[in-house]
């Protein structure tokens, strides 16, 4: 997605081995013009897919999210995050490890909003490692609705999360990949997928 | 704004003495919809302040600062919650305590993102004792950025917040006030102002 390469290259500061920092315009500070055609940008790629509820995690996912569930016109749940697992009430929870913190969370969603029948899109702003898809994934098991796919405005494509999503058989649209990075240069994939699958 | 008295009365549970559950569609399941008007009445009632930047606290007043955000074609910004104060960077920062919670956490936004010359709206879910709100106005002062006003959902009338806000001279437009609420019924104050106020 060409808008998003470019604001990346003026904006973004690559920070140590995998850090993207883009708080200038993705997460902390917003850029709500923007952040709607992003959301526009992922509701025509699920097109006909007939999503009913789109789920994302806290804090960071919501903008990208409300953005894509203001294309679609479904519902948007943002799963919450404890510390602790000692949280009361009917819900859908998994424990998540975070890398960037070095420590465990619980992620959960009440049980009264995910249905069997619904059909969900999982969105967030970066996908690395897929540690918080994956705990999403596994709420959306949890109360038998279906992942329909999973999108991203920024994929690493150098961490291994898309990679392994894909091989399992999610699709996953990501606005960009970035193949590499460091201070000096940020290297975008060409097209969506792995390099030994074929371009769409 | 009578569409959110319905459906505060049509969906909302009320929990113990002071807490209101909006959760299946304002805070953890969101109708971005309904969200986008609550975005432009907001707008609508700043219009002409020149306002320059959003300012909301993560993670349930993202939503409605970004709809608020899209309304006006501003900036938002969320500030940040950590646990500890232990936060590296430029930042402008404060300790807010948690009445919900019993707990103290640093509220922070970096330096980069306000300037001495903005005119920043303040955007949130909630205004119940006002701690979260009187934290990002430190942020401002701080920063030497101007704070417009306060715009929230849902104003609890019967906690000090807003009367306690408003006192201090700072505009507050609350989308409903709620003056009284029990399991039974949930009571909506006539206007945005104090009882011993005229209304406007």
């Amino acid at each position: 997605m060409n808008i998003l390469k470019e604001r990346i290259l003026q904006e973004a500061v690559v920070l140590g081995e995998d850090v993207l920092k883009v708080s200038s315009f993705l997460n902390h500070q917003i850029d709500p013009d923007f952040m709607a055609e992003l959301g526009k940008e992922i509701a025509q790629r699920f097109e006909g897919e007939k999503i009913t509820k789109i789920l994302t995690v806290e804090a960071s996912g919501i903008p990208i999210a409300l953005a894509t569930g203001m294309a679609m016109h479904v519902p948007v749940i943002f799963a919450k995050k404890h510390s602790t697992s000692n949280v009361s009430g009917s819900a859908y929870r998994t424990i998540v490890y975070s890398f960037t913190h070095n420590t465990e969370y619980t992620v959960l969603v009440e049980s009264d909003y995910l249905d069997a029948g619904d059909r969900v899109l999982i969105v967030d702003d970066f996908l690395a490692n897929g540690r918080s898809i994956y705990g999403l994934l596994e709420l959306l098991e949890e109360a038998g609705a279906q992942p329909v796919g999973i999108a991203v405005a920024i994929e690493k494509g150098f961490q291994s999360g898309g990679r392994e999503l894909r091989a399992e058989g999610y699709r996953v649209e990501s606005l960009v990949i970035i193949d590499r990075m460091d201070e000096d240069e940020i290297v975008f994939r060409d097209g969506n997928y792995d390099e030994d699958e074929d371009d769409e």
